[in-house]
């Protein structure tokens, strides 16, 4: 982490990202009072369309976005052609490699996988897709059974709302946890403080690990 | 209920309004493979800034906004100022009376309730800002302990992430509990099926009704 005192949030758009793996994240970090600023990303400063409907402005384009203190990549349906954008993918690695804390919700970890950052690195995916985040990293450690997954400078999540979890988790750890609890009881969020909680692996055919 | 096969939700946004009370139903309603068709509507077909930082834009102007099967009212800090918005407010009197199912989230029920429209009837809102809530519909009969009230045409839920347990309650009642089973599990969310499932009524010193 810098030393600024306010941490800045970059949040990577795509065309049909999934909208709650970036407004749950949103809402939590940007519940802190300021202390984390909370910034759209895309390849332009344009509009960028979620899957389920609304149209979302970036604040930022890849070549203007200032250097990040944590950077979350969301996942949705977007990210099937996403990772065939060289320029999308090139700006993910570059910003990866230099971001102290970087985040994944849902298939965002088969985005981040594809361009190699994750190579190595433990992670955790969207349990209905899950034959597709590994295909696109043959050599991450991928873990079937988790909500979300904690390993270096990466946290990657479950699904869609398990990226509210890891969220609360990164804030816990960033800022201690009376503050995450805080957030959480603002947001009336009963949230999974445990890591290993995941129903939905077996639901989807997946291991205990 | 309209007899056309695509119901049109629309979700009013105004200056300052919370993040996941919008996105929290997008993601939900958005996922019923198109049957609900998810819009964004403000006084101006222009951006509005969400409290916790991000910008939307909105898909319809009030003026030029057609008929809605489902209107949606989210809270934040912003309905503070919104509810001395005489456009808005007209808008919204307007609006609720002639959409079959009207939904709030948060302190969007005190929002709501300063049109009038709520007068008589049974809500609940955020729980760490029901006196306000209160104070803008005394004619209202507010219900502390609760997750959401259904009643009538109205669905209100508490505090932000309750608008999820309320939405999946509405796809539910709209398109049976199997497409609401199937909505949660592919957002990897642990629903509240239980209306009366709210420990953070307790936690803000509100009563169990």
């Amino acid at each position: 982490m810098s030393d600024r005192t306010k941490k800045l949030l970059g949040i990577v758009l795509f065309d049909d990202f999934e909208a709650l793996d970036v407004f749950g994240p949103v809402e939590l970090f940007g519940m802190l009072d300021g202390v984390v600023d909370v910034r759209m990303v895309a390849a332009e400063r344009e509009p960028v369309k979620c899957r389920q409907g609304p149209t979302v402005l970036a604040d930022f384009a890849f070549a203007d976005c200032p250097q990040l203190d944590l950077l979350l990549v969301p996942g949705g349906m977007g990210t099937r052609s996403a990772v065939d954008d060289p320029s999308l993918c090139a700006w993910l690695a570059q910003r990866a490699r230099r971001t102290d804390l970087v985040m994944t919700v849902c298939t965002g970890s088969g985005l981040l996988a594809r361009t190699g950052v994750l190579d190595g690195v433990r992670a955790t995916s969207n349990k209905r897709a899950f034959a597709w985040a590994r295909s696109q990293g043959p050599n991450v450690t991928w873990v079937e059974h988790a909500r979300w997954v904690r390993d270096g400078k990466f946290a990657t999540s479950a699904g869609v709302s398990a990226g509210m979890d890891m969220s609360l988790a990164v804030i816990a750890e960033l800022f201690g946890p009376d503050t995450a609890e805080r957030v959480a009881g603002a947001a009336e969020y009963e949230w999974h403080r445990n890591a290993d909680w995941d129903p939905f692996a077996a639901l989807n055919g997946l291991g205990t690990d």
